[in-house]
């Protein structure tokens, strides 16, 4: 079986899953936690390298209080969670703007957690224009340089889209959708995503 | 019904359908060029103000020779079809690489043919590497910026990936995969991406 290196997920439609379930939008966030656990230890048992997660990014912010207090606790809460497993933590995103939680700062500098292990890559606070208009030219010139290609980019929630999530390393990624919200999310998600990547044939345009 | 703005066409599988004709794969791109047409008129017709046409890419120029000679003509051919309708061209690539075909260059300015219209953008000897390391850093931070936003990409041959086409342009666009290859194009083909696209709901991150 031809595992991915490195997998980009898109934990899309919590606020749907609440609203379906007899909830304020805001509710549907703390419900996204546990299943980026499940995702990550499932990677990590198949073998991926590098897991990219999208928190939350700018734009996002612009949202009522109660869903941005909502989504960056519970953003916060993930990487929490995870830093008491096996991981190599990144934090991508705009620190210079207040909602950029500043506990996560000195994630910035990828950090080993525990015997460390797969990378797993936060995106909070993120916005590909940021990432893209980065004026430092001598080191690179984007600010997610530290972040690999991706191979296969899983959105949960049914949307067909990549919102703005990695540019440059979504450039050949290959991209599955799953119609459940990510509240739902299964193991099972990962097999299905899986199973459809052994039929691409990666050519990156060659 | 709501018609998208801007589209994006990745004119994928003319090898495959060259193979599955009992043609070499280099026969594929010229079955190629009406389809480009056919797609231009519909657009047109539909009220789509800008197309973005993805012709070929630095990468692909590694292929064998028979087969860049048969894209690069196929991609020329298909500007000078365009060029006798109502529109207005811009071709965007990397004019100095030897793999640029030089009479298109005159294009790399956007030019009104006969009455003008439809914003019509080529994509030839492109790169999204090349796009996004512009160094001059006064007018703006990428090759491609008289490009507007994409609202829905199409893609034909089946595969899942944008395979590095326009990034900054497609990172809200919603994405419609066309099984057919592109030399079996239908105006159907939009349509049904059209109606797919209805559905979608445009948030733009908010």
């Amino acid at each position: 079986m031809k595992i991915p290196s490195h997998i980009g997920i898109i934990p899309d439609g919590n606020r749907r899953w609440a609203l379906s379930n007899s909830m304020t939008k805001d509710k549907g966030y703390e419900n996204g936690i546990l299943p980026g656990l499940s995702a990550f230890r499932y990677c990590r048992d198949i073998g991926v390298k590098e897991l990219s997660i999208y928190g939350f990014t700018a734009d996002n912010t612009k949202r009522p209080r109660a869903q941005r207090i909502a989504f960056t606790k519970a953003c916060v809460e993930m990487v929490e969670i995870i830093k008491k497993e096996d991981a190599d933590i990144l934090v991508v995103g705009n620190t210079s703007s207040d909602m950029f939680p500043h506990e996560l700062e000195e994630l910035t500098q990828r950090k080993s957690f525990n015997k460390g292990g797969m990378k797993v890559n936060f995106l909070i606070n993120y916005s590909w224009e940021w990432d893209l208009k980065t004026r430092n030219k001598d080191i690179s010139y984007y600010n997610s340089a530290d972040i690999s290609r991706i191979d296969l980019i899983i959105r949960w929630g049914g949307m067909r889209r990549l919102s703005g999530f990695l540019p440059v390393q979504s450039v050949y990624a290959d991209f599955y959708v799953v119609e459940d919200m990510w509240p739902e999310y299964k193991n099972e998600h990962i097999d299905m995503a899986l199973s459809w990547y052994q039929e691409q044939d990666v050519t990156l345009g060659g």
